[in-house]
């Protein structure tokens, strides 16, 4: 499919600097482009792919004026960044084919139900007395469990794992082999050394909205539920364990682990690989660095820490400054003491 | 099902102060309970809730006495954390669904046998020449090679894999799209900067009463085995490199790693995201606290250990306080060297 | 099937020193060899067990000379790991079935292709206008989405998914419950506090002679491809987020994670649990050390790196081991001030 750059101008309210009659009919990287092609330009750090790019147009701000030539069209609108995501919507609605209906063989409990207009892919597993909302896409080899609910608009990629008893909002998307619902890790210490299983009989609920990552695993509650509320956005390979609530709009990325009965705050970040210790509270807005480990609760909001132990990341970052020369400090210590 | 408060209180060998007469139906968190809901106390942290709680009972230590009025019966037993996971086993038992027999389609090469009072789950696929014990559990979508041996009473969830030749023994769990088995992560540097596979020919053995989390990957033996002794608790998400061998009843929190050819001693506990170097040696007893760095062998027996780079913990958290000060520290050497 | 030790010798180019008439049927590590077994000497850390093993016969290096008795046959050649590796390949040729055809059910929808010599799995799912090449072998329950194409001689082992628009080159490994092509975590951030899916609408390509380990993670790039180039080999639970490029012959071990749009440079090696953050370039043959976070471009070439906030190694070690004695540190500096 084939569109002018006015055209395009025009989807984005956007004004064009150069010519609006050429053809585009994909989206490139900005260090990619080549003709036919739409690029963006937001992060500057790029800035000097413009001037050699070969798309045959780039978004950039209104306020962006360029520092040497350049060979291609401009398509000015207030910000570039979301003006791509509005082609890449476009661009989705387009290409994607919706899956619908049946694949055979797949297996569902005559006592659970599906909405309409879903998708069950080939080998995709539903147990018993299993809900599952209108627009719900289960793709193959996915799994469902036993009295798990599901809402409308979800996509469970193939593999995910959603077992017994949980709770699925409405538009969520859990990716391929992450599992939600896999028993705590609860263990009884015995006299002879061994370890006495604790039977996990809660579950795991997202709200709507939430989006969890390939491969990462949210283990059920000991009782009662694991929380994770609406909005909550979470990357590949991360770990909730038993009986984390975690706050509306919270974004946790790769690797990072929360142990069991956190309680996370709304409209956290936390970064890659960063751990947060069990039993705590984190209060609302703050931001956790990448691999910060935290061993005690925030109790103000709003704060950005740091650190193998976390500090506030200005504290951290000045300490982290002198550790690169204390062989330095050291040995002006040496000789102080040697004057001495 | 119903019970009385002073029924419950009999099955824990324990004390009613209050109404025994209530009726409850359901275990609750402190934090949430509600009528009919029993609750314990056992981490003091949480003895707030037990003067606002709206659960019906409440199972605390002999020892405790309430500091201010509450609202509910308590029931008084020795220690309240193990008479509460009394109560869950038995609320399991009546709870749980037993899975058996086979579930259609699903996979069984006839060269296995399963035997008597087990479940294979639809989409399940067994290899050739397998042996699966008794009242043993193979979830829908799991896979079991070639060769394998499990024993009996064991759990194998949804997505979990056993490759070839592996052994499991009994009363053993693997998780949901956990990995048992995959090749050990070994490559030969050639002359010209490729890599060349060495073949990894050995298996994975797990003994009796050990269970695997989610997601978790162990990697079979170049040759020999990867062991993981009886007992051994592996949470989600963890690496266990080829052989590596993990001692009786050690425990292993989620996200931590294990280097090729390690040997963990027995009883130790690797808090989560720890990690360990590969032909190292750890006594037993050892504790290696979160997101630890490991990369010598730890040869006495009893040590608690911390740090990017693995101190002792008392040692670690005090050059870690100094940390903390170091600009400070560093302007006050400043002052010294000028008033030289 | 048995050798005698001087057929082995043999086929290694390599001389006998002892009984070379003795049988030899299978290959043992040097620490638990029995009486027809072959082990190695390589890494003189073990160099001990040679004094012990009931192995039958131990190759060792040419440069080799024992310092005590021993009770085996020696076979000498250039380098002992090569020779050694050179018997489990052919080992493996012995013992290691080949898997053809296709087991039933399994689901490949018609408008696919797949080359001759291949496999496919019982439950394996292959979607719409994907085309696999020859000497493929597609495990039991594997995933390969619509529009994928792969190579010749490649293994996607079970429970790996493939997901679509995906590109996997010649001789590729992708192990068990590795996802290939899931959505990258991309969300715009709205006025409201909540975030909005940026549609992924690119791929991952895979090209020849990688290795993709158990339960590791490469997203598909927002637009344009994920790339991996040839020779990588990536460990387990590893995260490649979207639109990362890795260099030839790079070696990435378990637990390790990429941020976005971070480009890695050929022959590097990236120690376990080491994290880069987005948007950085790598040079060519650096070495990440374990857990060490990378949070700035490197752009020299050849460097080794280690420490939370990455520093040339042997700095770090040296600031490393003053932050162990910094209380020591504090005290001298208090003991002088109250000399002042």
């Amino acid at each position: 499919m084939e569109f002018t750059i006015s055209q395009v101008a025009e989807l984005l309210n956007g004004k064009v600097e150069g010519d609006g009659s050429q053809k585009v009919s994909r989206l490139d990287k900005i260090q990619e482009g080549s003709p036919g092609g739409i690029s963006f330009l937001s992060n500057l750090k790029y800035e000097n792919y413009l001037y050699t790019t070969k798309a045959s147009a780039v978004i950039v701000a209104d306020s962006f004026s360029p520092s040497k030539d350049y060979n291609t069209t401009l398509i000015k609108v207030e910000d570039p960044y979301i003006g791509f995501t509005q082609l890449l919507e476009a661009y989705e609605m387009m290409i994607k084919e919706d899956k619908l209906g049946v694949e055979q063989p797949s297996y569902m409990d005559p006592t659970s139900t599906m909405g309409e207009n879903g998708y069950r892919g080939a080998f995709s597993h539903i147990g018993k007395n299993t809900k599952i909302g209108k627009n719900t896409k289960i793709h193959p080899q996915a799994f469902i469990g036993d009295n798990v609910t599901i809402g409308d608009n979800c996509k469970i990629f193939s593999g995910a794992r959603i077992l017994n008893d949980c709770v699925i909002g409405n538009n969520c998307d859990v990716h391929a082999n992450a599992v939600v619902g896999a028993d705590g890790f609860g263990f009884a210490p015995q006299a002879d050394g061994t370890y006495k299983n604790i039977p996990q009989l809660g579950n795991v609920v997202l709200e709507d909205n939430v989006s969890i990552g390939a491969n990462s695993t949210l283990d059920r509650a000991t009782m009662g539920s694991t929380i994770v509320k609406k909005g909550v956005k979470i990357d590949n390979l991360v770990q909730i364990a038993h009986n984390v609530v975690i706050g509306e709009n919270t974004v946790i990325a790769a690797q990072a682990g929360i142990s069991g009965s956190t309680e996370i705050g709304k409209n956290c970040i936390i970064a890659g690989k960063a751990g947060i210790v069990g039993h705590l509270k984190i209060a609302d807005n703050t931001t956790i660095g990448a691999n910060t480990g935290i061993s005690k609760s925030i109790t103000k909001p709003g704060n950005t820490l740091l650190g193998y132990m976390a500090m506030d990341i200005k504290d951290f970052l000045k300490s982290y400054a002198v550790f690169r020369k204390l062989p330095e400090l050291q040995n002006k210590l040496k000789d102080l003491e040697k004057k001495q």
